[in-house]
């Protein structure tokens, strides 16, 4: 086998934000989890992307097989590396997979039958390196063509409005959240449900159903982190400002860098971090 | 459009275990966030499942429709309403759409170009309530015979030697991680990803590779929230006891009982929830 090792953090610059301070938001670095994409390739066919973390790759795919229920034990591996092709830049990105015959076997009998009505996870990003991902995803949507102006001031605050709304967390500490903000800082509405990706899209619904899209100086906060999906979803309904609780990823803050999206990390009444703005592009 | 309102918290029986009072764990009760499976059925057929909070269940459909692009407005909405069938008895659990000619053929259009490599979302799950879901996982992995005897001061311990290890999340802030506990309380080993199922995966993957399964008395210990699937991976991997930072959702709960995986949550060194033992099931 293979092994590859890649760093799993990167050096960002970015602008930390103090309330306290009261002055510009001033240039400082942040170390940032990558998150890229890894295409598993069975028999030389793509069987599905995720986002992950580099590193442990190998055992990735091999625990998503087994807890997917399409392999039940090491043997079942015929082949398990990272793709060797030297023409391939991307070759970290590449797990190919070969499975044994009674393996395939059994996947291809349940595939036909009423109880195996599952379908094994894919990802909803393409591409076997960042950039391609992004690339993907501004074929069909495609960038801001600015920045929208924000006020930090009032997205520092967004942190405690949101949490006298959320009902649901204070009484389990476990369901995530997401809101909208108007321009003036008001909150819109706030959408809580134990899948994070859940709460962005029931947010992004009310829009919909309620016709407000497109719709301007609207940002999307949510109680976690921002990763490459959760700036992807605010792309496609245009909302050009993410604000979150805590850290995004390496991929979520290209994209939205890329795609002019304003992107905030660890708001606090006290402060912020900014890793993607008008006014970070000509500073950095 | 039928809106069907749903309660999104429910109060379960736990046991609460105090280090300091170094007695029993004393019977107590607590509310979870509520986890079940939701249908969307295009024109009739099953299109996806997916594990969320009950209510705002149009609003998230109409989202995961946009932000996944297969509409762009809400006038690509033909029809979006709750299953009306009488005999349906989860009906709240299925969402039907039907959507615009325009729209059905771009999406068929954009199917058949390179472009569009990407797969709508599909979940691990299936059935339309958490029961089906159970019982279609037991189908092919059946529930332990017995629950594994667990210390439980060991595990109010996890949590702490977790910490000393994840170098990521001390670094950026933000990354999950998973980590494999011994019988002793000894710390086995530690993953990190921007994914927490990635890094359930890879603890369990690393288990593949190094041929340890099934493994005896393993706990697998999580730095977030408990969810369906997280239990579902365990029970596939043949581990017997769970042990989380945060809360347990609904479904998290039923599955770890059914499946007589001991379940812990908001684990700390002073303390835990019990939401699954053999203990709190002749107790309560």
């Amino acid at each position: 086998m293979v092994w590859i090792n890649m760093s799993v953090e990167r050096i960002r610059q970015i602008q930390r934000y103090s309330a306290k301070r009261n002055q510009d938001p001033q240039l400082s670095t942040d170390q940032v989890a990558i998150e890229e994409p890894l295409e598993i390739q069975l028999d030389g066919e793509p069987l599905a992307v995720i986002m992950r973390t580099p590193g442990n790759d190998l055992e990735l795919v091999a625990g998503l097989l087994l807890t997917e229920e399409l392999i039940q034990h090491s043997d079942d591996l015929l082949m398990l590396e990272h793709c060797r092709d030297p023409e391939e830049t991307n070759a970290g990105n590449i797990v190919k997979v070969k499975l044994s015959e009674s393996c395939l076997e059994r996947i291809h009998l349940s595939k036909n039958t009423d109880r195996m009505t599952r379908t094994f996870l894919t990802s909803t990003s393409c591409g076997v390196c960042g950039k391609q991902s992004i690339a993907s995803l501004h074929a069909s949507t495609p960038p801001f063509p600015n920045y929208e102006s924000t006020c930090i001031e009032d997205v520092a605050l967004f942190s405690e409005k949101m949490k006298t709304h959320q009902t649901l967390f204070d009484k389990t500490g476990g369901i995530h959240a997401a809101a909208l903000f108007a321009k003036s800082g008001e909150l819109i509405l706030l959408r809580e449900d134990v899948g994070r990706h859940n709460a962005v899209d029931k947010c992004i619904g009310s829009l919909v159903l309620t016709e407000q899209l497109p719709i301007d100086n609207c940002s999307l906060m949510v109680s976690g982190r921002t990763s490459f999906e959760i700036v992807q979803k605010a792309l496609v309904a245009r909302i050009g400002t993410i604000a979150a609780v805590s850290a995004p990823s390496s991929l979520a803050i290209e994209l939205a860098q890329e795609s002019r999206i304003n992107l905030f990390g660890f708001v606090r009444e006290n402060g912020l971090n900014i890793y993607a703005s008008e006014r970070l592009e000509s500073q950095a």
